[in-house]
């Protein structure tokens, strides 16, 4: 089964008449992570279809406004509608304290029990959600940032259930051969679990990576990632620019994607300076031709 | 001259598809006021056209989140983007703090001057703008909530410009004339002032009062407005839950209207179970008949 990745904002900084700040839901096998919460995600989950109060994690890369200025209103949203489902948010150390303010301000409360993990260390912590193993590995940018490496739990085996039908396999015993043991039967016979079940597909992986100057020293972090989704802030004739202010080049994200070798590259987070994307897009395909926009409103098969 | 208002959303509480939380920019002389500002105001004024870096003051009723929550996202992008004119900002009491605190966390910094007036007293505030008088009137909402009255600021007389030119009224006396003076020749001639001049067009006025129980009370602040935008979150047959909750209904709206004679009644901050407003809007036509529908992204003149 694939993960599917829906982008709702690719803009960097500011919205523009026709781009938004960073946001995109992560699905996989019936649970829903959101990435970033600029300004306008609830609403554009709403225009995309999207139940927000199916979402269980959200993961804030920092605390820049176009990155989580939209997760104070997601959550007043959650609790007017009654959400009572737990949800738990990881993130920079600060978004709880603020968080609590804004609520006390308008003298409301959450209706649904909310579990913040903040981040404070520059180091790598390991997470987890109900599907994902989550890596939140530090990034480079003008404060503490971080990427998240998200990789399919180790998963089951497929069961063969005309197999396991053939050998009278109790329901009982599904779990354990999902899980590769063999079956006795009651006569004491061996079945071995080749013959009753299937090798698991090849585990998904996705890293989200922004906002960061080029770090080629994580490559090996994310190498095999079924997609990377990667900062492309500017075209590489801006590279000082980029230095300068923490971010990364469509060259840049190219370059990492091949390095890493993952097998498709999602480009995001424009500066505003530029209209149309075809020149970022080319620039990243020089070197990674596996390359695609990260359009908001489409929606990407992670396989 | 008229003043303009443009709605940015007119939803209660949570965005719709179609609709957004509260805002509207009033704009008078070249002056623009922002009043309200939900999440994604920032993003409608660019749709809309108005220039945001050209708004000198910003008006906050209340601080429940689709009122206010779209103003740490409009400060981030007046910095991103270079501001350097000041901007007053009057609210209840915390947001100064909060706006801090979200800076802070960014490790950015404001590149204008950034002038709060808090309100924290359940008392009348007189305020003021370049073009207007403003009255900062509280209402009965959950938590403390300002409704704000705008009224033209006692303006000059308008220049007989012929008839000036025909008495060789100098122009370093102009000034005196539009505050009512007569002119005296260097000869010992009076010149009435009537004259010279004409008289002041009628003031203008507007009231903004939401979110608020119905306040028939109030309507001799609002006596004679040009228009008044009046929250009118439910039909009448939900008054139970109106009150409740500390709204109004479009009947209410209605006989605001007529008890303060104002000359137009714009309404909005709907909840979001009507999907289209034509009973709302029938239900306030029913007491005052000259009522509208504050539709986003229209613009009113206010005259």
């Amino acid at each position: 089964m694939n993960a599917q990745l829906t982008i709702l904002g690719n803009n960097s900084a500011a919205p523009t008449k026709s781009r938004n700040p960073s946001g995109q839901v992560l699905s996989f096998n019936g649970e829903r992570v959101l990435i970033d919460c600029g300004e306008g995600s609830q609403k554009r989950m709403l225009l995309y279809g999207i139940n927000y109060q199916k979402i269980d994690f959200i993961f804030i890369s920092h605390l820049h406004g176009d990155h989580y200025l939209g997760l104070m209103g997601l959550l007043n949203t959650m609790s007017l509608n009654g959400r009572k489902t737990p949800l738990k948010i990881v993130c920079p150390k600060g978004l709880k304290d603020l968080h609590e303010r804004i609520v006390e301000l308008g003298n409301g409360h959450s209706t649904f029990d909310i579990e913040f993990t903040e981040l404070d260390e520059e180091r790598i912590y390991n997470l987890e959600t109900s599907k994902w193993w989550v890596k939140a590995i530090p990034v480079s940018h003008r404060i503490p940032c971080y990427s998240y490496l998200f990789r399919e739990k180790k998963h089951h085996r497929s069961l063969n259930i005309a197999a396991c039908k053939r050998y009278n396999v109790p329901r009982s015993e599904y779990n354990k051969i999902k899980a590769g043991e063999d079956y006795v039967t009651p006569d004491g016979e061996r079945i071995p679990n080749s013959e009753l079940s299937d090798p698991p597909p090849k585990a998904i992986g996705y890293g989200y990576i922004t906002d960061t100057l080029y770090r080629p020293d994580l490559t090996d972090e994310f190498a095999g990632c079924s997609a990377v989704y990667h900062e492309t802030t500017y075209l590489h004739n801006l590279l000082d620019r980029a230095i300068k202010t923490g971010h990364s080049t469509a060259l840049q994200a190219g370059e990492f994607a091949k390095k890493a070798t993952v097998n498709q590259l999602l480009i995001g987070h424009f500066s505003s300076r530029y209209d149309e994307m075809s020149a970022l897009l080319e620039e990243a395909k020089s070197v990674f031709p596996n390359t695609v926009i990260a359009e908001e409103g489409n929606s990407y098969e992670i396989s």
